[in-house]
């Protein structure tokens, strides 16, 4: 089954929204094993509409619209699809009376626009919208399964999993297999690097195929097999997984969903150890990195951000004598910062960063950064530098320093 | 003159990436009055790249294309345009010699696969790719400019912004006027509040036309006016700007592209001011969102996040008999740790944030916020209720603690 995406809205024409709609479907589909090769965007003007669907039913096997289905006269797409398919409008009296009674459960007034979002083609069957008022339907058309759905992505998305997707692999037959995905996150090398490493298993390996995303130093390799029972799915995924995790060693850290915050949050937890930041160059970067974790008062306790070169010494308490000797932009600087951390934060783990994010140089070339880490058993410190603009260059550092936390952690 | 945008890579279809690019055009086609109507996304497929030109050649009088002018053999723009306008590929030996000297000068040995950059289908005209080694190229085929760009934006938009627009704007007769924009930024209000406040203005004004834009709690109102000089342009907008700014008051706090940090940053190096910050619930993130501006060392000195309690009194210097009467989350709290915050750090300003983002709820309900601001003659505290995640509530406060120190420097 060849599914086509067709996203609707003048807003998108206009550039005021990014159409991350096709994005989010996109890559359902391709988890599904669907077909996608075509996206398209029109406005909210039936004739445009009417060409963009026509076309899409002459060369795909099924089409999801996304928008127009709202309670305003500019949505048009319940008009236009019933145009396009031959048939009349229908009122669903038993949906609007469905629609009433919510509304007036809520104790709000029910306004009569909503009524447009009743009306479906002749023939169309409706979908649910657990999030929101308009439901969405499917109508075969010319062979084609033309399926409307809301726009706004928190109604569209649960819409799609739980019924489009479900019909769509029904439809194709991919139902008489299951499609399981396993991400592996790894850092500290580049996307060329695991390539290489994982060249071989890339070109032979078919059930699970391998794809490798990159994201602000963060590569993904994911995992896809196909089968007829989730763990004959699983079973396959596993050996190459094992084999990926041999040949990347302790770069992978994560799997699926798992962020490094995240997994610093668990890994303290487990041991029972607190942590705090001793920042320069990140500003207050890495410890707003920790905090984003819900429930990070269980480990995380304060941050000192010495940007100013004094409060080095006064506030953190470095010694002055060690960034005379060695320079702001040290590791030596970095592991007292850090030692110091420990102490005004009365924390077991810190983690301290002192460096240049430009534009100007300060005693060091831009992006170098010093990352120094201190746990009750190990003390580590390692110098980076960091390509790119200052933006860049500190959100890549915040990264690594959460790694060299990470593998601190592990080691102690 | 009508523009289509067409998007070539399979990246896209696989969802891996978000089509902004899209965005990026269009909001800029937009702004030059040019019209808009299509979008679309094939893969790296010749046949279904051929398709989805030919159609936008039938009913548009320019097609952008994006993507696939690169150095690979997956990249075939060049040579899907060159069969569809029916001329054969010419090489541009000139361009090969430049690019080649480029990398030497570099100390980079050049890659043959570069070579392929260097062809463009015989009558096009190279546009110039001052970030990039690929050039694009224009054509005009059937009537209808096609016109192939790079598909990397920091590559593109450029591209755009010199060559493409211009020519588009030429082409289309619009350069017998000028178009200007003007971005009024807004805190404080909501959209619909905005909206309210503007309401007969945006009915009637229709040179400069007004649009509205949300992101993250700031309202932009863009004017865009057209006249046949930019002092006539220019001379339309300003009763309208000075209109919209006597009814939005100092919610607005900048202009086109300003943000709150480089206002504030600028703010304080007029006054020879310093600036520190005494974070809880925020973790830091103000302190980061301080020191994300090119030169805050020139009025950034350092940060203190007191998470954990007691670091507010040990580590900040907080009387805990305020804490103890007014509580960790109190307007009284938040000031203390700014007056704090100002002696420990040495500044002369200083911003604190106390609060609970959730999920558990402290003392007080989830997305209370206390935030405080001293300065050498002002200082003010304010509480909010922020709605949302705690990843929303933590953004939000961010932005909400720099507008209270926009505030608090400009009453100063």
């Amino acid at each position: 089954v060849n599914v086509e995406i067709l996203a609707v809205g003048t807003e998108l024409l206009l550039g005021q929204i990014v159409n991350t709609n096709a994005a989010e479907l996109a890559s359902r589909l391709a988890d599904h094993g669907l077909t996608h090769r075509y996206q398209g965007v029109v406005g909210d003007n039936p004739e445009r509409m009417s060409l963009a669907i026509r076309q899409a039913i002459e060369r795909s096997d099924a089409l999801i619209i996304t928008g127009g289905i709202g309670p305003t006269l500019d949505d048009v797409t319940r008009e236009v699809v019933a145009e396009v398919a031959g048939v009349p409008l229908e009122f669903d009296a038993a949906y609007a009376d469905a629609m009433r009674v919510r509304w007036e459960a809520l104790g709000r007034e029910f306004p009569a626009s909503n009524l447009r979002q009743a009306y479906r083609p002749r023939g169309a069957t409706a979908i649910t919208n657990p999030k929101g008022t308009a439901p969405g339907f499917r109508i075969e058309v010319d062979g084609c399964w033309v399926i409307a759905l809301p726009g706004v992505p928190q109604e569209m998305l649960p819409m799609v999993d739980d019924d489009v997707l479900p019909f769509l692999v029904q439809r194709s037959g991919l139902d008489r297999g299951v499609v399981r995905s396993r991400i592996l996150r790894s850092w500290g090398l580049s996307e060329a690097a695991v390539g290489e490493r994982l060249d071989d298993l890339f070109t032979t390996s078919e059930n699970p195929t391998i794809a490798f995303l990159a994201s602000a130093g963060v590569i993904k390799v994911r995992l896809t097999a196909r089968s007829s029972s989730i763990p004959e799915a699983d079973a396959l995924i596993a050996p190459v997984e094992a084999e990926v995790r041999r040949r990347l060693g302790d770069h992978i850290f994560g799997v699926d969903d798992d962020t490094i915050e995240r997994i610093i949050h668990r890994m303290l937890v487990e041991r029972g150890w607190t942590i705090g930041t001793a920042e320069s160059a990140t500003g207050g970067l890495i410890a707003s990195r920790l905090t984003s974790v819900p429930g990070a008062s269980a480990v995380f306790r304060g941050a000192i951000v010495a940007y100013a070169s004094d409060l080095k010494s006064s506030l953190l308490g470095v010694d002055e004598q060690v960034i005379a000797e060695h320079g702001t932009v040290s590791e030596e600087t970095a592991l007292a910062m850090a030692r110091s951390a420990c102490r005004a934060l009365d924390v077991q783990v810190a983690v301290a960063v002192t460096g240049s994010a430009g534009p100007d140089p300060l005693e060091v070339e831009v992006g170098t950064m010093c990352v120094a880490v201190v746990t009750p058993s190990v003390e580590r410190a390692r110098t980076f530098r960091m390509p790119g603009d200052r933006e860049r260059v500190r959100t890549y550092t915040g990264t690594a320093a959460l790694q060299q936390v990470r593998l601190a952690v592990a080691a102690s």
